[in-house]
């Protein structure tokens, strides 16, 4: 055993137990608190098991779960960025990739390297595998704010064309999640939990 | 798309938000609070990655991480058993079984059936993914005691020897885990943060 290797690899895995206090705009689905990144994230690697038939593309399960386990590491240093904050949004590259910088440094050199580019994958979205994790990414938002009557829309006054806007991308992973996610979003205008304008 | 598959794969996802609401005995790093099962098992998965080298055996990581991520659901419904509750230990496999029955169950058949073999495959400790998943599973405990002055094992009252008989298995997966836990135990006794009998 190479103590000192793991003794840097378990300084990692310590210092990512602070993405549990990381809170995000969303509300767990029994509406009874906010939800944090951590337990986002395993969401997310629950999804890509389950709806992985409905990716564009085949792709590689495994890249994906990768991706999807590291892709808000950042977060611990560049906090949540709500996805309808265009001021945030301006300065979140910038943010994230100092703390992707201090973070995944942590590691010895090569794991480094390679958590930094699946997470760098993740943010350009340019492989199939990105495009399918990001797909999810943004489509599970939309299933609590369905579930929670809007709860988080509201409190923020994000709009039908906001959600629709911001969303649009879900399809370039998955045109059966964009379709399905389209009925989310209709049927949350028709019961008045998403204003259109 | 077939819509009535998809909502059963949706309606799964809903119902596993649950997991984020299941306490286990961990506290997090900071101490804050306590964990829940959710983003406990998130932890799980960055440390398959970042430790996979450490397996006794060559191990399909895929296979490691898709286990990880279903190993917990029965919990929403048997809840979390305190590893070092004996009583509890009892009707842990009759509770968390009729838990998969229902929970696996909500997916199309044959998703049912795939996770609820993974789940087993976890629960039973005879592959060697299985063998590595399960050491990941008790060096965390571990971990975060050692990083709370042994909070946990002290509200509990556990001694040196039990924590030894409870994590002997982590061995099974990766012998170098199974050192490195050791120093960790050892130091604890050292620091009085768990008692010797």
């Amino acid at each position: 055993m190479n103590i000192e290797r793991l003794q840097q690899q378990i300084q990692f895995i310590v210092e990512i137990d602070k993405l549990k206090s990381v809170l995000r705009r969303s509300y767990l689905a029994d509406n009874s608190r906010r939800e944090n990144t951590a337990e986002h994230t395993w969401h997310l690697t629950v999804m890509a098991m389950v709806l992985v038939e409905h990716a564009n593309e085949p792709i590689d399960l495994l890249r994906v779960l990768k991706m999807l386990v590291v892709h808000d590491i950042v977060e611990i240093d560049a906090d949540d960025t709500f996805c309808y904050d265009e001021v945030g949004a301006l300065s979140k590259a910038d943010r994230e990739g100092r703390a992707a910088d201090r973070i995944f440094d942590l590691l010895p050199s090569e794991q480094a390297v390679e958590l930094r580019d699946l997470w760098e994958e993740f943010e350009q979205r340019a492989t199939d595998e990105a495009k399918f994790a990001a797909a999810l990414d943004r489509l599970i938002p939309l299933i609590h704010n369905y579930n929670t009557e809007g709860r988080s829309w509201r409190e923020h006054g994000i709009t039908h064309l906001q959600v629709l806007k911001r969303n649009l991308h879900i399809g370039e992973g998955s045109e059966s999640l964009w379709e399905f996610a389209q009925i989310l979003i209709n049927e949350a205008v028709e019961k008045k939990h998403l204003p259109v304008a």
